[in-house]
C-alpha cells in the first residue's frame, strides 16, 4: 500500500494505532486506517458415486495441476452460494452443498478455504472450461496425489478416504516459515 | 475507494475487467484490479459446565448488547487462533477449541462468522475488560435473548441448545433488502 485509497496522499505510517494490538497503514491526513485481512476461499469437494470431480487449472499459479474447485468468496455471496458458482465455473457441474466438510488456513498467505461437501446432481460436466484443461471424475484409487495443486485439496481429499460419512469440519492449516 | 492505493491517482473506473464477471475498481493509470472481498470473523461459543459465557459490548455497535466473544480475524492467524484470541480480549478467559460450531454468513455486510464451540479451562474470567462492561456465565435458562447483539449470536446458542453434542457445522445466513 503506497497511497491512501480514501485521500490519496502518501503519508501513510505503519503503525499500531491507538487502542490496537496490531500495526495497520494509518493515513497522517486523513486519519483513515486501512485494515488488512484473510480472505476465503469457497470450494467443493463434489461426489457421484463414490468418485470425485477435479479440474486441471488452465491458470497459474499450479498451471496445469489438478484441485477441488474453489475460488475467492465475492463480496455479497454466502460461502456455499459460491462454492457451487466456483464449481459450475471450473466444470460446469451442479450440486447440492451438503455439509462443510474442510477448513483449511493458510496464514501466511491470508487465507482461509472453506469446503462444503457436494453431492453432484449428475455425471454431466464439461471436459474443458475456461478455467480447466480438463476436468476428470477420479475413482479413489486413480487419484493423482503427485499432481494436486494445493495442500488444501490434498488435506481434504485424505480426510474424505478416511471417513467419507464423517459431518463434522475438519480443521487444518499449512504454516510456512516466514520470508520476513 | 477514491484513489488508487498503488500509484496514488483518481483516474478508478467500476468496471468489469476482462475475463471477469463482476465490477472492480480499476485504476486507469497503473492497471491494478483493487478486489473487495468478505472478512471473516472468528469467534467463540464457550462451554463450561453446561453454560454459556457472553460479554456485554463496550463498543459500537450494539454497545450494551449480549455477544459471543467474536471478532476480525487478523493477517497471520488461523480461525481457531483467532477465535481463543478474541476469547481471552474480551473475557479474560481461556479454553481449547473443540469443533467448528457455526457458519453464519451475512453476504449485505461482507462477513463471515467462524464460531468455534470452546470447552472453557475453569469457570474463570475477568467481570469487566476493555472491551466488554460486564461478562457473565449463562445458564440455558438466563440467555438474555431480548439483548443479544447479533443474530450470529443468537443462531449459533439457538442450535446449541437443540442439539448440544451435534458435530457438524450449522450453517446459516442473514440477507436483509438490498438498500442500493
Amino acid at each position: 500500500m503506497n497511497f491512501c485509497s480514501n485521500c490519496g496522499n502518501s503519508k501513510l505510517e505503519y503503525i499500531i494505532p491507538e487502542g490496537d494490538q496490531k500495526q495497520r497503514f494509518v493515513c497522517n491526513e486523513c486519519d483513515t486506517i486501512h485494515y488488512q485481512n484473510p480472505r476465503v476461499i469457497a470450494g467443493c469437494l463434489p461426489i457421484y458415486d463414490g468418485k470425485i470431480l477435479l479440474g486441471k487449472r488452465a491458470i497459474e499459479p499450479r498451471y496445469g495441476y489438478w484441485n477441488l474447485p474453489a475460488g475467492f468468496l465475492e463480496n455479497g455471496e454466502t460461502p456455499n452460494d459460491g462454492a457451487l458458482r466456483e464449481l459450475y465455473e471450473e466444470t460446469h457441474a451442479k450440486g447440492e452443498a451438503k455439509h462443510l466438510h474442510t477448513v483449511f488456513s493458510l496464514p501466511n498467505y491470508n487465507q482461509v478455504y472453506l469446503i462444503y461437501l457436494v453431492a453432484l446432481s449428475s455425471d454431466q460436466f464439461s471436459k474443458v472450461t475456461s478455467e480447466s484443461i480438463d476436468v476428470e471424475l477420479f475413482e479413489i484409487k486413480d487419484i493423482p496425489w503427485d499432481a494436486i495443486a494445493f495442500e488444501s485439496t490434498t488435506f481434504a481429499i485424505k480426510k474424505y478416504i478416511e471417513n467419507p460419512t464423517n459431518k463434522e469440519a475438519n480443521i487444518g492449516h499449512l504454516i510456512k516459515e516466514q520470508l520476513h
